[in-house]
């Protein structure tokens, strides 16, 4: 093998994928962020899959299709969920572990409570169960339009340090939210907790033209968290935030005084 | 008001739903293993919504339809997934929140990583999240044909433990899962935590009539974990598995590392 075949060889993987489809301007964005940092897969859902948490697909089989989007790329649509994406990527594209998995960039925000809706981070953290670390970007810009100029720069930097060997855990999934806006604006990088901030439901409850009542779910976010430590206080004093995720639900503390308290 | 009529306004109304769907016998075994402990409403899918994990229906709206399938209980089925049918419930059902939101009985085990798919589990969690005690049921039983009798059981004594006051936490959230087989095989409750134990997915590829590939999501559990602690163990020695659930995904003990060691 040539030493240049050999070099080549060891470039690591970078498994790509979003939510908001791979016809998302998001997702364009992110490939060209890390463009040049390895070789680039991108395996993301066919149609818009925001809010689709962590679900998978066992009822339906899953299709892929070849796309040609982004220059120089390998890139495939998948019929199923950001999840199945993930799955498949690993199983079917790759036939291997990526050396790491991005997800994003998501058209609006995924601090909070949001990350247990969003198909983004669920697929991040989909490739932290199976020991990939991952990332996940969302941009607090839900237009069409959005500018990404900001949240390329930092996705960059962010891959770049966990790909030069900042791997504290082998699970390692990041969350991270970039304010809109002027880059300049952008005071840094801030490691935060998730906050307890969420929406307050409310169903927009009206009529078809049939008479027959049907709900579209809206609500109003409402932060109840007055902590500075947290992924939204961090985001409205212009930081970038980076919440470490887990996947173990346990509740520890709560399990300690169930230990004690609790008598069957 | 009448004696009668006060101390009937003070029996608490529990909300019951599931994944399965509101024709599943599941759910008709959780209905009865309650019975006479509270006024129960179900809001449930209208169709299997299994591995739909913490999904919410954005992009359509939802239909809420009446069904009399319990006798003496207000009963709906929701065109939406899990967590959908518990925002309804608490928004346009009830109007108010329950005093308690329980899951299940699943059809199937939702130990370990499962909790992360479940459609039962994340209905219970976004219940915690709106701060109403939720109790998860799954029996380790596929078969439609499952015998409830002992998840029947141990369901009715964990609810009576929950609604006689003993939440010590009000985003309590329990996941509770219930060994296959006969009553008297059980040893008792087990407080737990999640085991690491997953699937090692591999997708079965077909060819359709028209030589398209497609690809079913199969794969092979396997238990990564050798702790004694966990609900995975607990099944194993025909425990009941009680593991207490968070929605606070933070990863708190590599964000103290990221803390010390990232720098930018």
């Amino acid at each position: 093998m040539s030493k240049a075949k050999a070099s080549k060889k060891k470039q690591p993987v970078i498994l790509i994928t979003n939510d908001d489809s791979v016809n998302a301007p998001g997702i364009r964005a992110l490939v060209e962020a890390v463009k040049g940092l390895g070789k680039i897969i991108v395996v993301a859902p066919d149609k818009p899959q925001s809010g689709m948490g962590h679900a998978i697909t066992i009822g339906n089989p899953l299709r892929l299709s070849k796309v040609n989007l982004f220059e120089g790329v390998e890139a495939y649509a998948c019929s199923g969920t950001p999840v199945d994406c993930v799955k498949l990527a690993v199983d079917k594209v790759i036939h291997n572990k990526p050396d790491i998995c991005l997800s994003g960039i998501n058209h609006g925000a995924n601090h909070s409570i949001n990350v247990i809706y969003s198909g983004t981070m669920s697929a991040a953290l989909e490739a932290a169960i199976e020991s990939i670390p991952s990332i996940g970007f969302s941009l607090l810009d839900l237009s069409i339009e959005a500018d990404f100029t900001a949240a390329k720069k930092y996705a960059r930097q962010i891959v770049e340090h966990v790909l030069n060997g900042k791997v504290p855990d082998k699970h390692l999934c990041l969350n991270v939210n970039i304010p809109k806006g002027e880059e300049k604006m952008i005071k840094g990088i801030r490691i935060c907790r998730q906050a307890y901030a969420k929406y307050e439901e409310e169903f927009d409850e009206r009529k078809d033209p049939h008479g027959r009542r049907y709900y579209w779910l809206t609500g109003e976010f409402v932060n109840f968290d007055k902590g500075k430590d947290t992924d939204v206080w961090a985001l409205k004093n212009n930081y970038v935030s980076v919440v470490p995720v887990q996947f173990d639900l346990t509740h520890f503390a709560l399990k300690q005084k169930l230990e004690k308290n609790w008598k069957f």
